[in-house]
């Protein structure tokens, strides 16, 4: 074993303070990481927690500046604070008679479960675990915790191979013909730690280090390097956590529950975190330790048959969890262990729970005045609203479902895919079609594979489950522990109420009630009621930023706005000119070659996108709609595989020379920079002018037929100059008023433009003194046009950022507001200098992205647009944002 | 026809001032129009001027803003201008004993020559000119002024073919059997009135107007309306005039040239405007009127024979031009009519020159102490510079040449290309070729063919005919009139010494000498001497900005350290990638599937681009070499057709599938914005290092050869974010870092970045602070990305954008100042901020463009990278800029 490497630093960071005893720590996260700020809190609250001390994020930050070394001072600290904890414990570290173990553990500022690592009952070695066998009157515990230990610290620390040492776990039982664990006799152990150290002499070359010290130093550094591990980087990227933060970890004396019948370890929540019953809710088991009861080996047994087996521990730990809720003025998760029937409290932390629970959980809270209307909003994750978004099983269609089999409702929402056995097949076939992921038990390595399943489904493991934590974190079905469900060896098939499955199956399940259904079951989209419809309605009481939605379809529309949007923001024109029965006509305008050639084929399309447009206008009540002008270059609409033009031409009356020839004219070497946008309508003013017509003519009938007071809105996409705005909305209003006149009605209409460009936010006072009546922002090309990739093109190259921490996170999904961010805070102060009643939106896809809302909140517009299932989420990123940073 | 309409117009309007007489004018050409100023000039200076008024530049724009009417007001000044115009002459408009004619003159701020039009001898009817026979007793005469008066009228505001009532005119010579317009007699030119109204009549459906006030607001509106004629937008286009100035009118009291042979009219400059001779340069004919002389139908004679013909006039003549050339501090072009003996000044103005002219003048009258260096370099315009700059014959090919044919040396400069024609043709293909265009004559509809074209040759006209000042204006080299030259009927071909010529045969000239030669002459570069280096001298004296040159190759650099580079602004990496003996390593490189594979590619291009290095230092002697990374997308390096892909597959020993494959996993939809710049060297940063390696070793080497002390500039593209430049940088360091230790030796490097993407502008201070110690604005990919245009596609609609004037120029050409220069402006202000040191220059074509220039200098920038042909227009640029806006 290698020596603790050191680096000399300078005084400046020698002075610094690193390391702090429980009792010392205070409540700040972002310095001891969420576990040690909670760990601190229970002490001084005069919780039994096993005493310790916190090495801060700032010292990881440190590690990683000092190129992954721990430098002297930091190890000093830790030698000073180490010697307060014998102290305190009357244990020595090392000591034989009496030894100090301890456990080494992350905490960062947010809790990241499962990404990082720990290590238990750090401090044994050969001599130790003899004096602690001798101490405890157990020789058979204290083998238990040092196999243990070497199993963690080969994995863990030297990254050997983890399945190596089970197997011999697993050889040694067969040999001894027990099934469990727990059921190994001290010899059985003996013998195992034995076959563990020489494994682990052959695996690194050296002896298992002796030296506590060096187990501790060594444990504490891969902790650290656990910050930068594969599965915290994903999961930092899904859940916009800077790497900046880094994880403390922390060092405390263990207590065990390994010690025999009368010890045991568990986790309970406060409240139920699937449903948010307020009732202690959570899983022990007797003589374990640590993972065991979440790894899903041993079934655990529920918290309240605790109240049964030790009335008086279950009653000063259900005190606790009250007290710790009321502090904390939220659920708490909370690991505890019982030694020798003593209660530990080992950590808490508000728990994660499902959107269902996360509503009522705030209801409730405000219920029992724990916390204001305000307070219950800001607890709650708008992006976990996705899940109760979610379409639901279709009632008709389940009444006639078979169930197949039933097990644990582990995250709720209804699931249906096509079967995938392994994380890296559902990653790559989830990209094109619906997949679920059906493993004996999922891992942390599994988890890119799990955000791209509809649902999850596992033969193993309990509600505390791997699986079950982490999709109920991402807001995925998953049903959990199905014993009924047998894995072929191979792992590429399993048997299933008598019936072979295999990969590319379809399956359903619903991850509320835990049923299993057999083939398809449709589904239905999710409804707002009850506390939902409660939160809602809070979170309109406190927004600023009016909701829109993207809607093209009546059906897309209606389906907004019952989610509440509050009209439309973006009605993209061109996905109408898609239509089988409207392509025709797009393409005999395509290949006009005269302007009164265009005007025939365009009079064909009027009477069809009117009828859109009154579809929309009748969707959405009289609320606003903004309808886009055509965006797309023109050749999107035309073929260009020599077969389908020769059919086209066929079909069109041309030559196929002809037809080849226009469609090579139109190609572009950009097109995304391309021939498009309002640059049709500078060169064919005849389109816009269609469009026109078709929006005014519809408002006109709209509104009389149903006595709404509709005020279309125009929309030029890809602006990049006032004049070239101007240009285009002189045709417009033109053509609007000449209706209007005709028709003798009174019509509003307002005029305005897409900022999507970075020239037209780099001019948008000039564009809004053009005429412009509302800006949009179209953040996704403004995006590609902001950093100069695009968007076709940059995964080929964006993984690669990621890989190396150039960007962590995706632009496309995240508003970049250091650098997209600036153009459209300097575009709105323009355009609101320039006019200040002009009219403020968004409609790119960050519109439904609750940190992007928070930002155009920020930055003063007027109202964000996104997908229909994003309304509920911008309103209450919208509500958070004001409360937040109120606007005037 | 149709009565002057009118329109009403508000108060504020009406109380402006919009018609001055020349007396009460001053010298603001913004408001009255170059000619309009100067006559006012002349009018103060006491000089026999014909007098008149100016409708001002004002009412031109209102006359557009009114939807191209001139309104009450206007009309209302016109008429009390007109009324103290006949009170000062003793004429009156329309009456026939002593009629007041007038000439009615576009007028605009800077001089557009033939862009606009002229109506002389206004005020002429049926009556009226019988008046006028009477009153000079010269019937001739005033006939022959009535037949122009309707031809000019019916031509330029009615709009009719001029080339029928040159037919009739064709034809009554031909009846009456006379060569020239100036042998018919008063009878045959009162046929011709006869005949002329007859056409008139036909073509415009109603008699030709006979009241004078309806003729004359009806000419206003026609020059009001010439500036928006196409040829008029084209030259504004040209020379980056704005549209927004409008013209100016002046009408001006009729005196005539065509009395008889003791009137006469001319044009003469002060000074020999091609060569810059201080000596009265010009034409005059006797008994003829205004465009006579210029339209190169009579050859008119040379000014010196009218010392022998009038000694007064030509003294007085003589005395004026300089005055005027004192008071307005420059060579003057006049035009001047003598109406039975008596002279009178129509006009001065600055005179247009050849580039040589123009820095001869200059510097003459720095000598001549009539201006100061500062003065001399102000009224240079850089951009003739170029014409300078124009390859030469050279002498060796000269001397074997074959002079076929002499004739007026127009506008300097070597010519030689295909022969065309037609304007039209030349301009199409002059876009692939170099041509020449040969013309009878040429006119301002050529304009655009003529700017295509390397030089111009015409049958007819003299120095001052259309083609030779058009051409001297555009630096292009002219040979006029050559009588020798003689079309074929069809003007399809030309018979020159005896031999014939068809288009695209081959044919060179020389405009300095007038020189034609037989089939291709060879060229060779311009040098730098005389009068030019002592510009350049004062030009390097007052500049701040530093001039650096664009230059891929050793040739290139020589040439532009030989114009004054003082540095290597851009040296393109990939262009060296192409070449035939290196692209198999590159394609190598670009197939490999592993890093090994790649780097032994790169070993192959790494003693290749080290030499390319050390001969780029070489011919720089030690000044700065900025060198760029790698920049295209791998593709561009790959074929793309089967054929190609097929052959190369075989030379490369892979299978055509898999090259192909390589090809269309390579393949992008937008490559513009795809995987290039420095994304190359994030994924492959092997690229960065063998790049690096190169540039570090050819310094190394150099500097130990010719003991230099070379500091490379390693230039990264296409930064968009701080910590993606700092990715490549530290790659790039460390290989310096090591390979100058290895090599034991002290070398200086800079690394910097181009800021050419929208997010690097805006996040400047990021990006400098991440270690960038140079910026350079690329301002072609920044141009596209702010515009969100593609140059490779905008040509498709930005035709349409000039002819709807939504553009005015081509951003590519000149700096968007507007939005471009905007991020332009505040990179280079963050840069600053974050590292006072940085050096801040642009490599964008725009470097070489003069307005581009002072930019530049204004938002301060340390250099402007150019093209080597560009070096000198650069430098007086920027002394320009720095007079202007001294840097402190």
């Amino acid at each position: 074993m290698k020596k603790v490497e050191n680096k000399k630093v300078d005084k400046k960071v020698a002075n610094r303070k690193f390391v702090y005893l429980f009792k010392e720590a205070g409540n700040d996260k972002a310095l001891f990481g969420g576990k040690g700020a909670n760990l601190a809190d229970m002490t001084k609250l005069g919780m039994p927690v096993p005493q310790g001390f916190i090495i801060t994020t700032e010292a990881c930050t440190q590690y990683y500046a000092d190129g992954r070394m721990i430098n002297d001072a930091i190890l000093a600290q830790i030698d000073d604070k180490l010697a307060s904890l014998e102290k305190t414990t009357g244990k020595k570290f090392g000591d034989v008679k009496n030894p100090l173990l301890v456990s080494v553990r992350s905490g960062a500022r947010v809790s990241m479960p499962g990404m990082m690592d720990t290590i238990l009952n750090l401090g044994l070695n050969d001599q130790v675990v003899e004096g602690l066998a001798t101490l405890t009157n157990n020789p058979r515990f204290a083998y238990d915790s040092y196999r243990r230990f070497i199993q963690m610290f080969s994995d863990v620390v030297m990254q050997q191979e983890k399945s190596k040492y089970e197997r011999i776990l697993d050889k040694v039982k067969e040999q001894k013909g027990v099934q469990f664990d727990k059921d190994l006799t001290a010899d059985d152990l003996k013998e195992i730690v034995k076959l563990f150290k020489d494994l682990y002499k052959k695996s690194q070359g050296e002896e298992f280090p002796q030296e506590p010290k060096v187990q501790l130093i060594e444990a504490v550094k891969a902790v650290f390097r656990s910050w930068d591990n594969d599965r915290a980087n994903v999961y930092r990227r899904m859940h916009d956590i800077p790497y900046e933060w880094g994880t403390a970890v922390n060092v405390q004396s263990m207590v065990f529950g390994n010690m025999g019948e009368t010890s045991g370890t568990g986790v309970a929540f406060s409240r139920n975190p699937a449903t948010g019953e307020n009732k202690l809710y959570g899983e022990y088991l007797m003589n374990a330790q640590g993972e065991d009861v979440v790894a899903g080996i041993r079934t655990p047994q529920p918290i309240a048959s605790l109240k049964k087996q030790n009335p008086a521990v279950y009653k000063q730990f259900e005190d606790i969890a009250k007290k710790l809720e009321k502090h904390n003025k939220d659920m708490q998760d909370m690991e505890f262990t019982i030694e020798n029937g003593k209660l530990y409290m080992l950590q808490t932390r508000n728990g994660k729970r499902t959107a269902k629970a996360a509503l009522k959980v705030a209801v409730d809270l405000v219920k029992e005045k724990l916390i204001d209307e305000k307070q219950a909003l800001m607890m709650l994750d708008p992006k976990q609203l996705d899940a109760l978004l979610h379409p639901q099983f279709d009632a008709a269609a389940l009444k006639k479902a078979k169930v197949i089999a039933e097990a644990l409702p582990a995250s709720p929402g209804a699931a249906c895919g096509k079967i995938c056995f392994t994380a890296e097949r559902a990653k790559e076939l989830g990209k094109k079609e619906k997949v679920v992921l059906v493993r004996l038990e999922t891992s942390p390595e599994d988890i890119e594979g799990m955000a791209a399943s509809q649902g999850i489904l596992t033969a193993r493991g309990g509600m505390t489950s791997h699986a079950a934590v982490v999709a109920r974190g991402m807001g995925t079905a998953c049903v959990a522990g199905c014993s009924a469900l047998k894995f072929a060896e191979d792992e590429k098939s399993f048997t299933l109420n008598g019936k072979k499955y295999v990969e590319g199956d379809l399956i359903s399940f619903d991850g509320s009630t835990g049923k299993i259904y057999e083939g398809e079951v449709k589904t239905e989209p999710a409804k707002i009621s009850g506390e939902f419809a409660k939160i809602m309605a809070w979170a309109d009481k406190y927004r600023a930023l009016q909701v829109r939605t993207n809607a093209d379809q009546p059906a897309d529309a209606q389906t907004a706005a019952k989610f509440g949007a509050e009209g439309i923001g973006l009605c993209r024109t061109e996905h109408m000119f898609f239509d089988a029965d409207r392509i025709p006509a797009v393409r005999e305008m395509i290949v006009s070659s005269s302007v009164e050639e265009r005007k025939k084929a365009l009079a064909k399309l009027l009477p069809m996108q009117k009828k859109d447009f009154k579809g929309l206008y009748k969707a959405m009540e009289g609320k606003a709609v903004t309808i886009r002008f055509l965006d797309p270059p023109l050749h999107e609409f035309l073929p260009h595989e020599d077969g389908e033009i020769k059919a086209l031409a066929k079909e069109m009356g041309l030559t196929f020379a002809c037809l080849k020839q226009t469609i090579s004219d139109l190609h572009e070497v950009n097109p995304m920079m391309g021939h498009r946008g309002l640059r049709l309508a500078v060169t064919y003013p005849e389109i816009a002018e269609m469009q026109t017509q078709a929006v005014i003519e519809a408002a006109i009938e709209v509104n009389k037929e149903k006595g709404y007071k509709i005020v279309p809105e125009i929309m030029i996409p890809l602006t990049c100059d006032c004049k070239e705005f101007k240009y285009v909305r002189d045709i417009v209003a033109a053509k609007a008023d000449e209706i209007i006149a005709k028709k003798g009605v009174k019509l509003t209409y307002k005029i305005g433009t897409m900022i999507e460009i970075p020239r037209a936010a780099l001019t948008a006072d000039e564009v809004a003194k053009a005429g412009a009546e509302f800006f949009s922002f179209g953040t996704n090309d403004l995006t590609q046009m902001t950093f100069g990739f695009s968007r076709d093109d940059a995964g080929k190259f964006l993984d690669v950022y990621y890989t190396k921490k150039i960007f962590e996170s995706d632009p496309f999904a995240r508003l970049d507001q250091n650098g997209v961010g600036k153009l459209v805070k300097l575009a709105a102060g323009l355009g609101k200098e320039a006019r200040p009643d002009i009219k403020l939106g968004i409609c790119g896809e960050h519109g439904g992205d609750p940190s992007s809302v928070e930002f155009c909140h920020n930055v003063g517009l007027t109202y964000v647009s996104c997908s229909p299932y994003r309304v509920p989420i911008a309103r209450l990123a919208a509500a958070q944002a004001n409360i937040k940073n109120p606007r005037k």
